[in-house]
């Protein structure tokens, strides 16, 4: 019989692998797409594989036109049926002016951060209207709800990616079809992709937000799994989450200093 | 030793009551405030007590000054420290023309709904701060976030409860204390007041709404458990609930028609 | 014949003092009520007047059941129709945390934030509705839209006030009357508050913010006309105005200092 | 010596003609560009000179590369320097579920929503720095602050060009360049859209909705005048407008029912 799936398109050691963690620890098979190092994702899996639980791996330029829809089609027939997955690209590339981001890289950020769920979507949610039911979860990030300086490809595509999540749940909602928007509003213990970012100042810079101030990706992990989990008559669409000691993006911020 | 305690202000047969079987199942002793009925308010302590839970209940205008204080104070000293609380009071009163919304109801509808949880915060904060933990719940509504025609109490009252819980979470949140503000945009299977205020249409109407077309107040409590207990690092502030079948509030509504 | 009326609740030499001057010039007769400073609320009458206009002034205890029924009824039966409103009084005390916010101070944010402008609206929407037509205008900040650390009592008041403006639009706006929530996210020069509030540092302050740094009343006054004087076919509900070197409320902020 | 320009992408009868006319009216010579309709666009022009204005036109693809950039270039040098422009393309296509919803549809909706704001401002924005002035209005639409069913292309475009308003507001506002995003919240008397969307029953929707029920977009025009010449110190950056007697978008449409 069949395994029922998670699937993960955007796996790093950060939040995509905990996720995937969390969902295989749950009875999920748990599927992690992510574009390049293959190293990395062979121990993801086999990390989830060692607690008992069972995982796949597999490269994706998810950018790529096709890329996405073969991937689903290959899950479901070789696999099983994606009960939940969790979109996790993102599409931040640091603060730069106007003059510094080039045509090619405002088109990037949103293949990656809005046409790629359109397409994800394309292709899995014929799958789960027909099963009557199917979870989507979306991580984003402020971008999507206010503008920033220096953020014209993130912020553009995060702001095109909620409204889809808004449609998407419009249209999909009623069909059985949850889709979830968490806006992680703060730095996350992420070495793949912050950690890459901050390089050497990493360890540094999480020590300066002292102890609970960087999320844990396995803390997320467990509210994607508690949404993914919540009985169809009480589906949360919109959510936030930061550390507690972090300012909320919507008040003064006293010093923001970097903010990844 | 003291039992940590889930205090619950608007504890009737729904929302309040199921938050408080969840609590107390997880190991709080629940105490349950409500204004009146006392029958129904020993029900709900003799269920939870039945299922092997702790709880108490009490009688409470929570529009009189100094009544909550009061119950903050003898719950502390009586039971244990109130490590999360539930502000469960609603002031919603029908769809009313401002004719026909006379000042006092205006000013109970602030009572209720914004200043009582001012009261708390400031009766109850101090101790959370001194202990460097807790968690304040908020139910809400989406008159928190927009105002509908006939809603003139119940939306300027949720309006400043939801700026209220934003001045909290910025002040409390670097200390320790949980502030979640929790929209509920659908109709709950709560017979104490949405079944009061259908009266002989309540059955009907959730027969209208179809299968998981009604929120269930334990699923919510199950939303609100895990709001409680998510680490530091990782809070969630402001989430949104309802039916998976019903229309977002800020989408067009049942007919849109043409609008273009 | 009796004039047009436009009546500015809470005239200062600031954004009231201005309107009123504004509207004066377009043919109203100015009514400026204002809490206390008699002499400075003749000398704005007088300003009004040396320009050419019409002006009357009045001082008023907002927060006083009674008063601003009174002042409407006075104003329609001895000077004319009140055809635009600017509902200005504020709520700010600046920023106190939770324990040095008296209940006292609490309620009175309400009382002037939100309560007033029910007030104000109970005793005039009946008169605009039959005249078909009306404008009210409110002046607001950004409280009404998040709740920043220390601004408790001004949050609640403004996000109630914001929703009720909402539920006034909804209501009234097809009976003919035309509410605008205006967001002033930004210092404006204006000697009874902000210039009481910094004191000796004020024109200090202003040096600081440059050229076009701090909002010059009579350019608000204009968006005021502005929007009084919209067809009925476009009318505006909410808007927002800034200086142009002023970081928006939802950006980060580089550094507030003082932001009052 | 040159004139100033106020250029229009986007300029059929409605919105883009109307503005172009009131521009004009004011000093401007109005570049109207549009994708088709030759004669129609002839017509716009003699109509504006025949009032007294200046005013060329142009046909233009926006959606191919190099086009706005080209049309920006050649009006500097040709006319004058571009002191206010309106980007007032739309990518409204109707409501259409996600199956009819093709890849291409969804990319030609973000290429005319958010990718020509983008072209346009990095062809623009350098100009207007160097000159520390200039106005871009935006024309947008509900979609942009909520994801309707059916408006997957047309929502994942507009939210994202909500955004990049914010983040070139960010950027180019303390260096003199005004933003203004403007939420167009109901249905506009414009032939060339609505009217070619609704053909036939135009004039009878019109009709229903009652005098003023529908936006006269010489009335928008005024706002848009006023939104340009706002002084640097007191600039709005985002503004709804609607006819008086449209229910706004966050309110419950229609048919309420009940809804508790």
């Amino acid at each position: 019989m069949a395994d029922k799936v998670f699937l993960v398109i955007g796996a790093g050691a950060g939040i995509g692998g905990h996720a995937a963690a969390r969902f295989a620890q749950g009875g999920y098979h748990a599927v992690l797409a992510r574009r390049s190092d293959e190293e990395g994702l062979a121990k993801l899996v086999a990390q989830i594989e060692d607690a008992g639980g069972k995982a796949s791996g597999t490269l994706l330029d998810a950018s790529a036109d096709g890329t996405i829809e073969e991937l689903v089609e290959r899950t479901e027939s070789d696999i099983g049926p994606i009960e939940a997955v969790l979109y996790n690209l993102g599409a931040q590339i640091g603060n730069r002016d106007l003059a510094n981001t080039p045509h090619r890289t405002f088109e990037l950020g949103w293949r990656l951060g809005c046409y790629g769920l359109f397409r994800l979507a394309h292709a899995l949610t014929p799958r789960m209207v027909e099963r009557g039911s199917g979870t989507i979860l979306v991580t984003s990030a402020t971008a999507a709800v206010r503008g920033n300086a220096g953020q014209h490809s993130h912020a553009a595509a995060m702001g095109g990616r909620r409204m889809l999540c808004q449609t998407l749940k419009a249209e999909f909602g009623p069909q059985g079809v949850h889709v979830a928007h968490v806006v992680v509003d703060g730095s996350v213990d992420a070495p793949d992709t912050l950690g890459k970012l901050l390089g050497d100042r990493f360890e540094e810079y999480k020590a300066s937000k002292g102890e609970d101030g960087v999320i844990d990706p396995a803390a997320l992990a467990e509210t994607y799994w508690h949404l993914a989990h919540q009985p169809k008559n009480c589906w949360t669409h919109e959510i936030d989450v930061r550390p507690f000691s972090d300012v909320a993006w919507w008040n003064d911020n006293p010093d923001p200093k970097i903010r990844t």
